[in-house]
Protein backbone atom coordinates (compact mmCIF):
# COMPACT_ATOMS: atom_id res chain seq x y z
CA UNK A 1 0.00 0.00 0.00
CA UNK A 2 2.52 2.47 1.22
CA UNK A 3 4.44 3.42 -2.31
CA UNK A 4 6.69 6.33 -0.43
CA UNK A 5 8.01 7.94 2.73
CA UNK A 6 7.75 11.33 3.63
CA UNK A 7 9.67 13.23 6.76
CA UNK A 8 9.49 15.70 8.73
CA UNK A 9 12.59 16.33 9.52
CA UNK A 10 13.51 19.45 12.50
CA UNK A 11 13.45 16.89 15.54
CA UNK A 12 12.22 13.99 13.64
CA UNK A 13 15.82 13.45 11.40
CA UNK A 14 18.03 16.04 12.77
CA UNK A 15 18.78 17.20 16.80
CA UNK A 16 17.94 21.03 16.32
CA UNK A 17 18.31 21.87 19.87
CA UNK A 18 21.72 20.38 20.85
CA UNK A 19 23.14 21.79 17.10
CA UNK A 20 21.53 25.53 17.71
CA UNK A 21 22.44 25.26 21.30
CA UNK A 22 26.08 24.67 20.13
CA UNK A 23 25.89 27.26 17.24
CA UNK A 24 24.93 29.62 19.62
CA UNK A 25 27.29 28.84 22.44
CA UNK A 26 30.37 29.74 20.21
CA UNK A 27 28.44 33.02 19.49
CA UNK A 28 28.00 34.26 23.11
CA UNK A 29 31.53 32.84 23.83
CA UNK A 30 32.62 35.20 20.70
CA UNK A 31 31.29 38.04 22.16
CA UNK A 32 31.64 37.69 25.88
CA UNK A 33 28.01 36.60 26.13
CA UNK A 34 28.61 33.01 28.50
CA UNK A 35 25.44 34.78 30.91
CA UNK A 36 23.26 33.77 28.29
CA UNK A 37 21.86 29.82 28.49
CA UNK A 38 22.24 28.39 24.60
CA UNK A 39 19.68 25.61 25.62
CA UNK A 40 17.38 28.40 26.45
CA UNK A 41 18.35 30.40 23.74
CA UNK A 42 17.08 27.64 21.26
CA UNK A 43 14.20 26.87 22.78
CA UNK A 44 13.29 30.67 22.87
CA UNK A 45 13.93 30.28 19.30
CA UNK A 46 12.29 27.54 18.23
CA UNK A 47 9.52 28.96 20.43
CA UNK A 48 9.15 31.92 17.72
CA UNK A 49 8.97 29.02 14.30
CA UNK A 50 5.10 28.43 14.83
CA UNK A 51 4.06 32.30 15.40
CA UNK A 52 6.32 32.84 12.03
CA UNK A 53 5.16 29.97 10.19
CA UNK A 54 1.18 31.20 11.45
CA UNK A 55 1.78 34.43 9.56
CA UNK A 56 2.03 32.73 6.47
CA UNK A 57 -0.73 30.10 7.02
CA UNK A 58 -3.05 32.42 7.90
CA UNK A 59 -3.01 34.27 4.70
CA UNK A 60 -1.46 37.60 6.37
CA UNK A 61 1.70 36.90 4.34
CA UNK A 62 2.55 35.57 1.25
CA UNK A 63 4.97 32.25 1.50
CA UNK A 64 8.12 32.85 2.98
CA UNK A 65 10.87 31.09 2.96
CA UNK A 66 11.86 29.17 6.09
CA UNK A 67 15.92 30.45 5.93
CA UNK A 68 14.35 34.17 5.99
CA UNK A 69 11.86 33.68 8.65
CA UNK A 70 14.71 32.33 11.19
CA UNK A 71 16.74 35.22 10.14
CA UNK A 72 13.75 37.68 11.26
CA UNK A 73 12.84 35.81 14.24
CA UNK A 74 16.99 35.44 14.93
CA UNK A 75 16.70 39.63 15.00
CA UNK A 76 13.82 39.63 17.52
CA UNK A 77 15.86 37.56 19.79
CA UNK A 78 18.58 39.69 19.36
CA UNK A 79 16.37 42.63 21.16
CA UNK A 80 15.16 40.22 23.23
CA UNK A 81 18.13 38.96 24.69
CA UNK A 82 20.37 42.37 23.92
CA UNK A 83 23.15 40.91 21.85
CA UNK A 84 25.54 42.61 20.23
CA UNK A 85 27.33 40.81 17.35
CA UNK A 86 28.06 42.02 13.54
CA UNK A 87 25.94 41.46 11.22
CA UNK A 88 28.04 38.78 9.84
CA UNK A 89 27.91 37.22 13.20
CA UNK A 90 24.34 37.43 12.86
CA UNK A 91 23.91 36.00 9.11
CA UNK A 92 25.75 33.30 9.43
CA UNK A 93 24.13 32.08 13.19
CA UNK A 94 21.08 32.24 10.67
CA UNK A 95 21.71 29.64 8.67
CA UNK A 96 22.92 27.19 11.39
CA UNK A 97 19.38 25.58 10.91
CA UNK A 98 21.12 24.56 7.75
CA UNK A 99 23.99 23.09 9.88
CA UNK A 100 22.00 20.58 12.19
CA UNK A 101 23.29 17.35 13.39
CA UNK A 102 21.19 14.06 12.20
CA UNK A 103 20.16 11.72 15.59
CA UNK A 104 22.49 8.82 15.90
CA UNK A 105 20.24 6.52 13.52
CA UNK A 106 18.91 8.57 10.94
CA UNK A 107 21.85 7.96 8.18
CA UNK A 108 21.54 4.26 8.59
CA UNK A 109 17.75 4.13 8.89
CA UNK A 110 16.83 6.47 5.98
CA UNK A 111 19.79 4.33 4.07
CA UNK A 112 17.72 1.27 4.83
CA UNK A 113 14.27 2.77 4.02
CA UNK A 114 15.58 3.76 0.57
CA UNK A 115 16.29 0.43 -0.41
CA UNK A 116 12.72 -0.65 -0.57
CA UNK A 117 11.01 2.93 -0.47
CA UNK A 118 11.50 6.54 -1.88
CA UNK A 119 12.38 9.04 0.73
CA UNK A 120 11.69 12.51 0.48
CA UNK A 121 11.43 15.45 3.38
CA UNK A 122 8.12 17.19 3.92
CA UNK A 123 9.39 19.85 6.04
CA UNK A 124 8.63 23.36 6.65
CA UNK A 125 12.64 23.72 5.80
CA UNK A 126 12.77 25.54 2.04
CA UNK A 127 14.52 23.73 -0.57
CA UNK A 128 18.43 25.33 0.02
CA UNK A 129 17.99 24.63 3.97
CA UNK A 130 17.10 20.74 3.02
CA UNK A 131 19.82 20.77 0.35
CA UNK A 132 22.59 22.03 2.60
CA UNK A 133 21.34 20.00 6.01
CA UNK A 134 21.55 17.06 3.40
CA UNK A 135 25.07 17.46 2.75
CA UNK A 136 25.81 18.37 6.02
CA UNK A 137 24.64 14.90 7.80
CA UNK A 138 24.42 13.02 4.58
CA UNK A 139 21.04 12.24 4.73
CA UNK A 140 20.29 10.20 1.05
CA UNK A 141 16.74 11.75 0.38
CA UNK A 142 15.69 11.23 -3.40
CA UNK A 143 13.61 14.58 -3.34
CA UNK A 144 12.73 17.54 -1.12
CA UNK A 145 8.99 18.28 -0.95
CA UNK A 146 7.26 19.60 1.65
CA UNK A 147 6.38 23.71 1.98
CA UNK A 148 8.13 25.32 -0.73
CA UNK A 149 7.20 22.58 -2.80
CA UNK A 150 3.80 22.95 -2.38
CA UNK A 151 4.04 26.68 -1.38
CA UNK A 152 2.22 26.27 1.78
CA UNK A 153 3.66 25.05 5.71
CA UNK A 154 2.39 22.35 7.84
CA UNK A 155 -0.09 21.75 9.19
CA UNK A 156 -2.27 22.97 6.66
CA UNK A 157 -3.70 20.42 4.08
CA UNK A 158 -2.19 21.31 0.71
CA UNK A 159 1.27 21.06 2.20
CA UNK A 160 0.12 16.78 2.68
CA UNK A 161 -1.95 16.72 -0.37
CA UNK A 162 0.56 18.56 -3.10
CA UNK A 163 3.70 16.30 -2.08
CA UNK A 164 1.55 13.09 -3.16
CA UNK A 165 0.32 15.01 -5.91
CA UNK A 166 3.41 16.19 -7.10
CA UNK A 167 4.93 12.46 -6.16
CA UNK A 168 2.22 11.10 -8.43
CA UNK A 169 0.80 9.00 -5.89
CA UNK A 170 -2.75 8.91 -3.64
CA UNK A 171 -2.34 9.98 0.38
CA UNK A 172 -3.20 6.92 1.65
CA UNK A 173 -0.13 5.72 -0.64
CA UNK A 174 2.32 7.92 1.06
CA UNK A 175 3.44 7.36 5.04
CA UNK A 176 4.51 10.65 6.59
CA UNK A 177 7.01 9.59 9.67
CA UNK A 178 7.48 12.62 12.20
CA UNK A 179 8.44 12.82 15.92
CA UNK A 180 5.12 14.55 16.39
CA UNK A 181 1.89 13.75 17.02
CA UNK A 182 -0.01 17.20 15.88
CA UNK A 183 1.91 16.76 12.24
CA UNK A 184 1.05 13.25 12.34
CA UNK A 185 -2.85 14.04 12.87
CA UNK A 186 -2.79 16.55 10.19
CA UNK A 187 -1.15 13.96 7.34
CA UNK A 188 -4.18 11.52 8.44
CA UNK A 189 -6.76 13.66 8.63
CA UNK A 190 -5.25 14.10 4.51
CA UNK A 191 -5.60 10.48 4.29
CA UNK A 192 -1.87 9.77 4.56
CA UNK A 193 -0.46 6.74 6.77
CA UNK A 194 1.35 7.44 9.70
CA UNK A 195 4.80 6.57 10.83
CA UNK A 196 5.52 7.96 14.98
CA UNK A 197 9.33 7.79 15.89
CA UNK A 198 9.99 8.71 19.25
CA UNK A 199 12.41 11.50 19.97
CA UNK A 200 12.30 12.27 23.58
CA UNK A 201 15.39 14.17 23.77
CA UNK A 202 14.09 16.53 21.34
CA UNK A 203 13.17 19.56 23.77
CA UNK A 204 16.44 17.75 26.25
CA UNK A 205 14.13 15.82 27.78
CA UNK A 206 11.13 17.87 28.31
CA UNK A 207 7.66 17.04 27.71
CA UNK A 208 6.32 17.57 24.09
CA UNK A 209 3.54 20.09 23.63
CA UNK A 210 1.04 18.25 21.87
CA UNK A 211 0.62 14.92 23.80
CA UNK A 212 -3.34 15.91 23.46
CA UNK A 213 -2.88 14.90 19.48
CA UNK A 214 -1.47 11.39 19.94
CA UNK A 215 -3.34 8.49 19.15
CA UNK A 216 -2.25 4.69 17.58
CA UNK A 217 -0.51 5.55 14.71
CA UNK A 218 0.00 3.14 11.98
CA UNK A 219 3.69 2.29 12.64
CA UNK A 220 5.58 3.20 15.83
CA UNK A 221 9.08 3.04 16.36
CA UNK A 222 12.13 4.24 19.21
CA UNK A 223 14.85 4.97 16.22
CA UNK A 224 14.72 5.21 12.08
CA UNK A 225 16.38 2.00 12.11
CA UNK A 226 13.70 0.58 14.57
CA UNK A 227 10.98 1.65 11.60
CA UNK A 228 13.44 -0.19 8.93
CA UNK A 229 12.81 -3.15 10.43
CA UNK A 230 9.05 -2.63 11.02
CA UNK A 231 8.91 -2.05 7.22
CA UNK A 232 10.56 -4.79 6.49
CA UNK A 233 13.76 -2.92 5.01
CA UNK B 1 32.37 30.93 -8.75
CA UNK B 2 30.07 28.24 -9.06
CA UNK B 3 28.41 27.15 -6.40
CA UNK B 4 26.42 24.13 -7.79
CA UNK B 5 25.86 22.28 -10.87
CA UNK B 6 22.21 21.49 -12.44
CA UNK B 7 21.85 19.22 -15.16
CA UNK B 8 19.81 18.92 -18.20
CA UNK B 9 18.84 15.21 -18.26
CA UNK B 10 17.16 14.09 -21.50
CA UNK B 11 20.15 13.28 -23.67
CA UNK B 12 22.98 14.53 -21.55
CA UNK B 13 22.68 12.31 -18.10
CA UNK B 14 20.28 9.33 -19.96
CA UNK B 15 20.16 7.80 -23.58
CA UNK B 16 16.51 8.24 -24.03
CA UNK B 17 16.74 7.02 -27.43
CA UNK B 18 18.35 3.61 -26.86
CA UNK B 19 16.28 3.13 -24.20
CA UNK B 20 12.59 4.34 -25.18
CA UNK B 21 13.52 2.08 -28.41
CA UNK B 22 14.01 -1.00 -26.71
CA UNK B 23 10.65 -0.59 -24.47
CA UNK B 24 8.80 -0.01 -28.11
CA UNK B 25 10.29 -3.10 -29.19
CA UNK B 26 8.76 -5.26 -26.77
CA UNK B 27 6.02 -4.00 -26.78
CA UNK B 28 5.92 -4.27 -30.79
CA UNK B 29 6.98 -7.94 -30.60
CA UNK B 30 3.88 -8.65 -27.83
CA UNK B 31 1.86 -7.09 -30.26
CA UNK B 32 3.15 -8.93 -33.86
CA UNK B 33 3.85 -5.21 -35.27
CA UNK B 34 7.68 -6.00 -35.78
CA UNK B 35 7.55 -3.84 -38.83
CA UNK B 36 7.77 -0.40 -36.68
CA UNK B 37 11.36 0.68 -36.43
CA UNK B 38 11.80 1.02 -32.70
CA UNK B 39 14.49 3.69 -33.06
CA UNK B 40 12.29 5.38 -35.61
CA UNK B 41 9.52 4.95 -33.55
CA UNK B 42 11.82 6.52 -30.56
CA UNK B 43 12.80 9.62 -32.79
CA UNK B 44 8.94 10.07 -33.71
CA UNK B 45 7.55 10.43 -29.96
CA UNK B 46 10.67 12.21 -28.89
CA UNK B 47 9.68 14.87 -32.19
CA UNK B 48 6.45 15.45 -30.57
CA UNK B 49 8.29 16.89 -27.09
CA UNK B 50 8.93 20.51 -28.18
CA UNK B 51 5.77 21.05 -29.81
CA UNK B 52 3.57 19.54 -26.08
CA UNK B 53 5.52 21.67 -24.71
CA UNK B 54 5.53 24.95 -26.51
CA UNK B 55 1.69 24.40 -25.73
CA UNK B 56 2.28 25.65 -22.19
CA UNK B 57 5.02 27.76 -22.88
CA UNK B 58 2.85 29.47 -25.14
CA UNK B 59 0.22 30.45 -22.45
CA UNK B 60 -2.13 28.54 -24.25
CA UNK B 61 -2.42 25.65 -21.95
CA UNK B 62 -1.29 25.79 -17.93
CA UNK B 63 1.74 23.88 -17.09
CA UNK B 64 1.54 20.51 -17.53
CA UNK B 65 3.55 17.28 -16.59
CA UNK B 66 5.64 15.46 -18.36
CA UNK B 67 4.06 12.66 -17.75
CA UNK B 68 1.10 13.76 -18.60
CA UNK B 69 2.17 14.89 -22.12
CA UNK B 70 4.09 11.82 -22.85
CA UNK B 71 0.92 9.84 -22.85
CA UNK B 72 -1.04 12.10 -24.89
CA UNK B 73 2.00 12.03 -27.50
CA UNK B 74 2.14 8.59 -27.34
CA UNK B 75 -1.84 8.48 -27.87
CA UNK B 76 -0.52 10.33 -31.08
CA UNK B 77 1.63 7.67 -32.18
CA UNK B 78 -0.59 5.06 -31.68
CA UNK B 79 -3.22 6.73 -34.04
CA UNK B 80 0.18 7.66 -36.68
CA UNK B 81 1.24 4.23 -36.77
CA UNK B 82 -1.93 2.38 -36.29
CA UNK B 83 -1.02 0.57 -33.01
CA UNK B 84 -3.18 -2.05 -31.58
CA UNK B 85 -2.24 -1.90 -27.76
CA UNK B 86 -4.35 -2.64 -24.71
CA UNK B 87 -4.70 0.13 -21.93
CA UNK B 88 -2.55 -1.11 -18.98
CA UNK B 89 0.48 -1.75 -22.14
CA UNK B 90 -0.02 1.94 -23.64
CA UNK B 91 -0.26 3.30 -19.73
CA UNK B 92 3.29 1.18 -19.07
CA UNK B 93 5.06 2.06 -22.19
CA UNK B 94 4.13 6.09 -21.33
CA UNK B 95 5.95 5.65 -18.34
CA UNK B 96 9.02 4.10 -20.67
CA UNK B 97 10.60 7.79 -19.81
CA UNK B 98 10.78 6.69 -16.08
CA UNK B 99 13.34 3.95 -16.87
CA UNK B 100 15.68 5.56 -19.38
CA UNK B 101 19.33 4.11 -18.70
CA UNK B 102 22.36 6.91 -17.91
CA UNK B 103 25.07 6.94 -20.35
CA UNK B 104 28.14 4.75 -18.90
CA UNK B 105 29.81 7.56 -17.45
CA UNK B 106 26.59 9.60 -15.51
CA UNK B 107 26.94 7.83 -12.25
CA UNK B 108 30.58 7.59 -11.90
CA UNK B 109 31.32 11.19 -12.97
CA UNK B 110 28.08 12.43 -10.87
CA UNK B 111 29.26 10.89 -8.07
CA UNK B 112 32.28 12.86 -8.42
CA UNK B 113 31.19 16.12 -9.19
CA UNK B 114 28.88 15.75 -6.15
CA UNK B 115 31.80 15.44 -3.57
CA UNK B 116 32.53 19.29 -4.51
CA UNK B 117 29.30 20.72 -5.54
CA UNK B 118 25.49 20.52 -4.90
CA UNK B 119 24.32 18.56 -8.38
CA UNK B 120 20.13 19.56 -9.01
CA UNK B 121 18.27 18.20 -12.21
CA UNK B 122 17.12 21.57 -14.23
CA UNK B 123 15.28 19.58 -16.41
CA UNK B 124 11.28 19.60 -18.23
CA UNK B 125 10.62 16.08 -16.41
CA UNK B 126 8.73 16.45 -13.27
CA UNK B 127 9.56 15.39 -10.08
CA UNK B 128 7.71 11.80 -9.97
CA UNK B 129 9.80 11.17 -13.81
CA UNK B 130 13.01 12.12 -12.34
CA UNK B 131 12.64 10.47 -9.24
CA UNK B 132 12.03 7.24 -10.56
CA UNK B 133 14.56 7.77 -13.24
CA UNK B 134 16.92 8.43 -10.90
CA UNK B 135 16.16 5.17 -8.72
CA UNK B 136 16.36 2.89 -11.88
CA UNK B 137 19.60 4.50 -12.89
CA UNK B 138 21.01 5.50 -9.00
CA UNK B 139 21.46 9.34 -9.94
CA UNK B 140 22.56 10.77 -6.66
CA UNK B 141 20.73 14.27 -7.26
CA UNK B 142 20.95 16.72 -4.03
CA UNK B 143 17.31 17.93 -5.48
CA UNK B 144 14.99 18.01 -7.98
CA UNK B 145 14.70 21.11 -9.80
CA UNK B 146 13.49 22.36 -13.10
CA UNK B 147 10.41 23.01 -14.52
CA UNK B 148 8.08 21.68 -11.68
CA UNK B 149 9.62 23.50 -9.56
CA UNK B 150 9.66 26.76 -11.16
CA UNK B 151 6.23 25.83 -13.02
CA UNK B 152 7.98 26.96 -16.77
CA UNK B 153 9.27 24.63 -19.06
CA UNK B 154 13.25 25.58 -20.54
CA UNK B 155 14.03 27.49 -22.19
CA UNK B 156 11.83 30.12 -20.86
CA UNK B 157 14.20 32.20 -18.33
CA UNK B 158 12.34 31.68 -15.14
CA UNK B 159 12.99 27.85 -15.66
CA UNK B 160 16.84 29.27 -14.82
CA UNK B 161 16.36 32.11 -12.63
CA UNK B 162 13.80 30.03 -10.38
CA UNK B 163 15.74 27.38 -9.97
CA UNK B 164 18.68 29.42 -8.94
CA UNK B 165 16.49 31.41 -6.67
CA UNK B 166 14.95 28.03 -4.78
CA UNK B 167 18.89 27.59 -4.51
CA UNK B 168 19.77 30.61 -2.77
CA UNK B 169 22.26 31.24 -5.24
CA UNK B 170 22.76 34.00 -8.00
CA UNK B 171 22.46 33.20 -11.12
CA UNK B 172 26.13 33.31 -11.91
CA UNK B 173 26.89 30.76 -9.83
CA UNK B 174 24.66 28.08 -10.79
CA UNK B 175 25.97 26.28 -13.92
CA UNK B 176 24.10 24.58 -16.47
CA UNK B 177 25.26 21.09 -17.79
CA UNK B 178 23.72 20.39 -20.98
CA UNK B 179 24.68 17.88 -24.07
CA UNK B 180 22.44 20.78 -25.88
CA UNK B 181 23.47 24.23 -27.27
CA UNK B 182 20.15 25.54 -27.37
CA UNK B 183 20.11 24.64 -23.71
CA UNK B 184 23.43 25.82 -22.87
CA UNK B 185 22.34 29.66 -24.95
CA UNK B 186 18.81 29.96 -22.65
CA UNK B 187 21.13 29.54 -19.46
CA UNK B 188 23.62 31.86 -20.61
CA UNK B 189 21.80 34.75 -21.85
CA UNK B 190 20.42 34.60 -17.90
CA UNK B 191 23.54 34.93 -16.65
CA UNK B 192 24.18 30.97 -15.68
CA UNK B 193 27.57 29.73 -15.73
CA UNK B 194 27.80 26.69 -19.03
CA UNK B 195 29.48 23.31 -19.24
CA UNK B 196 29.20 21.21 -22.78
CA UNK B 197 29.30 17.99 -22.85
CA UNK B 198 29.17 16.25 -25.79
CA UNK B 199 26.82 13.32 -26.79
CA UNK B 200 27.36 12.77 -30.03
CA UNK B 201 25.50 9.17 -30.06
CA UNK B 202 21.75 11.03 -28.58
CA UNK B 203 20.70 10.82 -31.62
CA UNK B 204 22.15 7.53 -33.34
CA UNK B 205 24.87 9.39 -34.51
CA UNK B 206 22.62 11.41 -36.35
CA UNK B 207 23.67 15.35 -36.34
CA UNK B 208 21.76 17.67 -33.59
CA UNK B 209 18.93 20.01 -34.33
CA UNK B 210 20.62 23.17 -32.73
CA UNK B 211 24.47 23.53 -34.38
CA UNK B 212 23.59 27.36 -35.01
CA UNK B 213 23.32 27.51 -30.87
CA UNK B 214 26.92 26.45 -30.70
CA UNK B 215 29.02 28.80 -28.68
CA UNK B 216 32.46 28.82 -26.95
CA UNK B 217 31.03 27.60 -23.58
CA UNK B 218 32.93 27.92 -19.89
CA UNK B 219 33.32 24.26 -19.63
CA UNK B 220 33.55 21.71 -22.29
CA UNK B 221 33.58 18.04 -21.59
CA UNK B 222 33.50 14.47 -23.94
CA UNK B 223 31.51 13.09 -20.33
CA UNK B 224 30.80 13.71 -16.83
CA UNK B 225 34.25 12.34 -15.72
CA UNK B 226 35.81 14.30 -17.70
CA UNK B 227 33.98 17.37 -16.62
CA UNK B 228 35.02 16.13 -12.91
CA UNK B 229 38.15 16.32 -13.97
CA UNK B 230 38.06 19.91 -15.80
CA UNK B 231 36.17 20.98 -12.16
CA UNK B 232 38.78 19.39 -9.90
CA UNK B 233 36.46 17.00 -8.23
Amino acid sequence: MIKALAFDVFGTVVDWRTSIAREAAAVFAKIGREDIDPARFADAWRGLYQPAMEECRSGRRPYTRLDLLNRETLDTLVERFDIAADEATLADLALAWRRLDPWPDSVAGLTRLKTRFPIVTLSNGNVALMLALARHGGLPWDAIMGAEATGIYKPLPQAYLGTADILGIAPNELCLVAAHHSDLAAARACGLATAYVDRPMELGGAPKPDHAAEQVWDYTAASLTELADRLGC
